[in-house]
């Protein structure tokens, strides 16, 4: 911080926990940067799978009555934790994007790394249904037993903004992950 | 967590800071619920002046490197702690919406209430420029001082989903912050 050179820690408690058929991450982290785990057909073929497959937000039964209302809703927004990623790769500043060689390195808070300061992650999914203290839901890319951190609800006042542009590297990311289909980037 | 009954906690450390002409958060937080700081037309003026506004986030210096072309997105997401939030409101379980009363009382997941177990805020702004550690955004909520949490970028392929809904109450909110203009909710 710029005027304080201690910080204060904020610290998170999880509120629950992420079920789901994803059991390793897309992405590795080391300390040269992001690698991917597989090849990226296979990596895409598995991306595409996952975006259909229903996931589970079990949210601890201790905080009764905070998720009453939020089946109103068709989509929420996710925040987690990726705990597979190692502590000690927070410090990353820049990475390749999607640990791809072939796009230019990029600071982390231009990327959508799972490796960052401070790794609370983000996916807006299709509600599908709440069962008690558990919400099923689809287009999660969490893997299964990620803390989740945080759920809120998909504004689309807020959310939904027209115009907005990404830069080229962006754009071609998308572009191979949706070769193989219409659903594309998460 | 279900399967653990003392989860250790994650550590934040902020990435930096918010400065803006908001000095006081337009909702605050009682043991009873949410209220707003001003009569609801105000609150609407002010609303509205502020999404104009442009803020600025400044970034740790040491975190070198970590904006690196950030720059080439049009609209990032800021993450960030409302730290004039008393701590012991994250207990809050259920709030009208806005403090409201007659809107009828939600779960604190179905809201956006500042005041959750985890307070991460999120909210999606236009950069509007970028000056070496500063970034200069138009339309954040946080009140000056704010710690930053994380910076991530606007990707529309994954945020800008169609024919998402919402519950008539959170239309209700945004037609009445929406009246005095054509800016509405934030």
């Amino acid at each position: 911080m710029p005027e304080n050179n201690a910080p204060e820690p904020l610290t998170l408690t999880p509120v629950g926990v992420v079920r789901s058929e994803i059991k390793a991450p897309m992405l590795t982290a080391t300390d040269q940067g992001l690698s991917l785990s597989d090849r990226l057909d296979k990596i895409r073929a598995a991306h595409r799978r996952h975006r259909q497959a229903v996931a589970e937000l079990v949210i601890d039964p201790a905080l009764d009555g905070v998720l009453d209302g939020v089946e109103g809703f068709s989509h929420i927004l996710v925040l987690y934790w990726p705990h597979l990623v190692p502590s000690e790769r927070r410090g990353l500043r820049r990475v390749h994007p999607m640990g791809r060689q072939d796009l230019p390195e990029q600071g982390i808070f231009a990327t959508c790394s799972p490796a960052r300061p401070n790794p609370v992650l983000l996916t807006a999914v299709r509600l599908v249904e709440r069962e008690g203290n558990v919400l099923r839901v689809r287009g999660l890319d969490a893997v299964d037993g990620s803390p989740i951190v945080d759920i809120k609800p998909y504004v689309h006042y807020a959310l939904k903004i027209e115009g907005t542009t990404v830069p080229e590297w962006m754009e071609r990311i998308h572009r191979d992950m949706a070769e193989a289909g219409p659903e594309g980037h998460g």
